[in-house]
């Protein structure tokens, strides 16, 4: 075993979130250490949405101008049902959406905006970018600072650490002894360029078909020479208790009804890969001594609000602001950090399982979603302010 | 056997619709023949909701100003949470409504309504009315008129006979060989002088507790000196496929769950006595020769629209006025009644169904349905229009 190398902040894990962290914590005059344990730093999936609450701290961090060069800015995202193809509804995230969140919607290829964060971490001479390091202990020493081991022998001392390592992080359990909550649900993914798409497809909007136990989204990204696909359903198989879910039998399955326009979008998936989805339930902190949580390592959700990625970058802007205010006054820090953003991340979690569940209702519900959804006026944003306006400064308590 | 007695217009069944039907045919000048199974006219059943569709079809069989001495008039339709006691939202019927459809709601006693409707028939001295007459086989006669059997061995031949003999009509088999349709629920009723009523339930409306599988009606009757109460709910025995269903440990069981106030209302049934509710899926026609059918024979429909006694007086006003134009052509008396009716009373068997769904549902559908309830503007009348306003003129087609 190495002697630990000593560090001020360490960052576990160099995802969107661990990235934006850093880059907020450097801008805000705080050395920081980064452990990221593949050997490369690049992000599986692809299609991303980004809210204006998360396009707001991308321009803070100064990142807006290579993001916009990237982006797509739909005009809307457009609900239809998945079994009539009927519209039912549209948010407009046009001009008056704009003016009213101080920022666009836009959606972007996740490994183009970990390639900005990356780009902008490495010359950030405040950063220290290792990889191949994976975390596997972390505990707290008696003078209050933190100790992490790796799995290739490497330790560090640090005076705070803030786990960024997804939803199977390894931090957590210094926090919470909670697993992962499985939603039953598996997710097939597909890019294909945007000229091989059907001339019928909105190309300008999110296209969300929403049905029972299953939905599609489609919306094009990296500047709109490709086209994502996501199709989303229920495993009957899981239901059942059995061990292989989510195949593509069950896909096929599951979107039999669908509309021929829904039927169309499935072929455009990758049949060979899927992802079984899960979350985790709240927590009432994110915070032990100086170790915190940021991203899916705290508040892991369901993707159906879009906002994993959007709470992350959130996280990092709180995190920057309180290292802007207190230095290295860690303890501070983390507990203002957690005051900040725990209420919204955590209900964040919580809406985006009440929203699947709304997209996914059959019978009555649906009947009752679909008449919400097609009496509401497109530019009704009563039910986003929560999630895109800007939070109103904090009060300030016991600091 | 005895000979046929030779009458003109026979209706089978005096219960409300019966009653109405006849007393409108009389009206139009038809001599009519009313045949009951009971030794007496009676009513079992305790509280009627009387909405202005059917108000206006008393007040224009004269029966208004008797009907109001009896009938209480309620502000609202106050809809509540069974489970949290949250008001939902609430019908206004108050002025506004009563413009718009040109006549009250009003709730009184079944009983107080048939009384009205007896006494008015024996005054009206083209109409015969016969009790103990149970109807046993009906037939059509090579000329076209119809023969109906009586257990007791009376015979009658009629030019024309109308099935208002209910839910398990002899007369329907003419026309269908359908069956009723269980609906798995059961129905407890309840009537106590208003005085023993606990203080804070509102006197004035009609309230309605709604929640999973379960619902509790309460309003003022007869003057409002009696209060009616009527707790409905889905038994778990049924869907277990077991004979026995409906019982009292039942009724507790999935009323356990709701409000102190509701719990407090259970108090106030007869648990010696329930109903298991039915209807039948509507017809594509009620028809056969010189027979058609009036009422719960025709259209049974669940309670929870409260317009099954409203539905078969609309039938009596539309058979009348087709008697007032087309005199004893029965053929096309019967055609023309059907094509008028037809359409509305199975919306209302269907609208029925799905309203007691959004009643009755639970999670993410009660999310949406209380989000619906509580947004909705008390003289929002966009949903009841269909149901209480007059129907514009029919066209005329091929008679």
């Amino acid at each position: 075993m190495n002697a630990p190398a000593h560090v001020g902040l360490l960052v576990v894990g160099g995802g969107i979130g661990g990235m934006a962290a850093a880059l907020a914590a450097a801008r805000a005059g705080r050395p920081v250490h980064l452990l990221e344990r593949a050997a490369q730093f690049t992000e599986i999936g692809a299609g991303l949405q980004v809210g204006p609450n998360a396009v707001r701290v991308l321009a803070d961090l100064g990142l807006y101008p290579r993001v916009r060069d990237v982006a797509v800015f739909p005009e809307g995202g457009v609900f239809m049902d998945a079994l009539t193809g009927e519209h039912l509804t549209t948010l407009d995230v046009g001009p008056a959406f704009r003016d009213r969140y101080g920022a666009p919607y836009l959606v972007m290829h996740r490994s183009d905006l970990l390639e900005i964060l990356l780009e902008a971490c490495r010359s950030e001479n405040r950063i220290t970018l290792e990889n191949g390091r994976e975390v596997t202990h972390v505990a707290h020493l008696p003078d209050g600072a933190v100790q992490v081991d790796c799995a290739d022998g490497s330790r560090f001392r640090a005076q705070a650490v803030i786990g960024a390592d997804g939803l199977n992080s390894r931090v957590r359990g210094l926090v919470s002894a909670d697993e992962p909550v499985c939603s039953g649900y598996a997710a097939y993914r597909g890019i294909m360029p945007m000229g091989d798409l059907d001339a019928h497809i909105g190309e300008a909007s999110v296209v969300i078909w929403i049905g029972p136990g299953m939905h599609l989204v489609q919306y094009p990204i990296r500047r709109g020479e490709l086209y994502n696909t996501v199709a989303v359903f229920r495993s009957d198989a899981y239901a059942r208790g059995e061990a292989d879910w989510g195949g593509p039998v069950e896909l096929d399955e599951r979107f039999a009804d669908a509309c021929p326009e829904v039927r169309r979008g499935i072929q455009h998936v990758d049949r060979s890969r899927y992802w079984k989805t899960y979350d985790r339930d709240p927590l009432s902190t994110w915070t032990s001594g100086r170790v915190t949580l940021l991203g899916d390592a705290a508040h892991p959700m369901l993707q159906y609000l879009g906002q994993g990625a959007c709470q992350a970058l959130e996280d990092a802007a709180a995190l920057g602001k309180r290292f802007a205010e207190y230095g290295d006054d860690y303890d501070k820090v983390l507990a203002d950090y957690e005051r900040q953003r725990l209420h919204k991340a955590s209900r964040a979690q919580t809406a985006a399982r009440t929203w699947g569940e709304i997209w996914h209702t059959d019978g009555i519900g649906r009947l009752l979603r679909n008449y919400i959804f097609t009496s509401r006026a497109h530019d009704d944003y009563t039910h986003t302010d929560w999630l895109y306006l800007p939070e109103p400064a904090q009060p300030k308590v016991g600091v």
